[in-house]
């Protein structure tokens, strides 16, 4: 006889992340990765790995990293935690502080992960409209356990400035505000700063995209250390492995060589984007290291380039919106994925 | 205002994993590491991990390792899944099948963390004391939703043989039945061959112990395909990075390496309990790769020890056991610690 898992779970939509071919032969702007390679001081790191390294447990504590991360953002070490990429410290938000019937509200669209974690808690979901630039402060105004903002925000890649959050944390002041800032070394500003003010405030990040270190699984979520108390109970001991850990403390330390390809990443982004707009699709302003590109049968889109060897997003949020979330490549990649295009339409 | 956790939290027993110093100057016997370095092959594999492993995501089905893995033991790819180090996958097991108020049971004593893992889904725990070699088989005849049971079961090491375990899982047939086999690899045997014939059983591995792979965090489960599902259904998406996976697969091929130093690992396990029997403790036989001593005042040994810049693990289970675990180390180690044990009793 096979047990039956617990009735939540058959309510559960599966998070399906885009796809990973393993092979290298496509060019692939479909999960926002980084298109250049992580910093040089990364690759040392992963030479220098020793069997020691691998054969001891790792620091359950991440205490060289956090320590680093206290400094950068004048913080104390125990308001930080590092997850295995910061999907791992939502879910551990999720699970300490979603109770079955709590109330957590998310903007429409979003990133569709935080729906399958509030599932699986059997929470209830409440979803506010967020197609143009300005935050619908409605969804502050709810009686939610807990909202989560991406910002920028997935797919469109709206930046809604910390004025906007801070407004939110007051608000709902007995909220848990989470804001994933993922993709917020591609914006102007971030709202790390906001937490000397509010201590229902917690902010995640990501070293997958910025730093390059997807393959790696790196994130880290900082706030009032209450909070953070909580996460560190219920985590897996070990949950960040010894090379992770090594590689993005040196990833960290050489910032100013990402600060370039950040710099190269967003002037393509604007190129991009105004090639799309002449060509007739609907681009909104993104702030992070990707487009969306609505109009003109996206979906055909999609496979056409995908018979062409390049890979971007097909996504559809029903009675909403659908199209084509483009990653930014290098320069020729996206030239080619232009190129590409025009000749498909 | 700092918004609270769920209520669940605040009953929660933090597991508290064995210290682990950072730095070379300790004799290291606490954690239960292999004292070996891995395979050359993995270290290789390190020497190979490029900037295009490292950038882009990893596998999120890991389907070289389970493809693997699903040949090693003759089972279907979809009755594997592979976690960050097993105690992942213990998690996604007492999360996806146990709800408030669940019962869950355990022996005792046995590895502290399935605790944590009820307490975190509010299961209700049910201990069944195991001082002596036999399995109290009263274990299967409750209304349990889940047993977990490890074998080899630490802090002894006792081996239940494949035959008992088959009772439970007769017996107790409604119920889904978890062996943590994490050190099974020093044992004479093992469950996996179970699985032919019990739809509620469900094994877990680690690469910990036996592979040295400690510091790297990859272990696995498998069971009945509609129970591995389950456990799909709810993981992180991209929980095994890049490394982990390409290393756990040179580990894995390289078996040959790893089962001379575990013929040396259980001839010196032998030699370690004969030593201390000899001394006046009392030390059960085990079939982990660690052995556990009773009586002569184990807090005072674990703290001489340690001034003695060696590390072994204090453990005691209130009302029933007090010890000390001492991991099996190389035949240098355990030959120095005998002999520091000799002169502190």
């Amino acid at each position: 006889m096979i047990p039956l898992p617990r009735k939540a779970l058959r309510r559960v939509d599966e998070y399906i992340p885009g796809e990973q071919p393993q092979t290298p032969d496509f060019i692939k702007l479909n999960t926002n990765e980084n298109p250049y390679p992580p910093s040089p001081a990364v690759i040392q790191t992963i030479k220098n790995f020793n069997e020691e390294n691998a054969r001891r447990y790792p620091d359950p504590l991440c205490i060289r990293l956090r320590q680093y991360l206290s400094e950068k953002f004048s913080l104390n070490i125990d308001q930080i935690i590092i997850g295995n990429g910061s999907d791992e410290i939502l879910r551990l938000l999720t699970d300490a502080y979603l109770d079955e019937d709590d109330k957590v509200a998310f903007l429409n669209p979003t990133y569709t992960f935080f729906a399958t974690l509030a599932q699986m808690r059997e929470a209830e979901i409440i979803r506010f409209n967020a197609i143009g630039s300005d935050l619908p402060i409605e969804i502050a105004k709810t009686s939610a356990k807990m909202i989560i903002i991406a910002n920028p925000n997935p797919p469109f890649g709206t930046f809604y400035p910390p004025e906007i959050i801070a407004r939110v944390c007051s608000v709902a002041k007995k909220t848990l505000v989470v804001i994933d800032e993922a993709y917020v070394d591609f914006a102007t500003t971030n709202c790390i700063p906001l937490l000397k003010h509010f201590k229902n405030l917690v902010v995640t990040r990501s070293l997958s995209k910025s730093y390059a270190l997807a393959g790696l699984r790196v994130g880290f979520g900082v706030g009032n250390s209450a909070i953070i108390k909580n996460l560190f109970l219920i985590k897996d001991s070990y949950n960040i492995n010894a090379l992770s850990q090594l590689t993005a403390l040196a990833a960290l330390k050489d910032y100013k060589y990402y600060a370039e390809k950040i710099e190269e990443i967003k002037r393509e982004r604007t190129k991009m984007r105004e090639s799309l707009i002449r060509m007739g699709f609907d681009v909104p302003e993104s702030q992070g290291n990707f487009i969306f590109a609505m109009g003109k049968n996206p979906l055909q889109i999609y496979t056409a380039l995908k018979e062409r060897k390049i890979l971007v997003r097909y996504l559809t949020f029903p009675k909403l919106v659908k199209g084509i979330r483009i990653s930014i490549g290098t320069p020729k990649q996206n030239k080619k994925l232009m190129k590409e295009i025009k000749d498909i339409i």
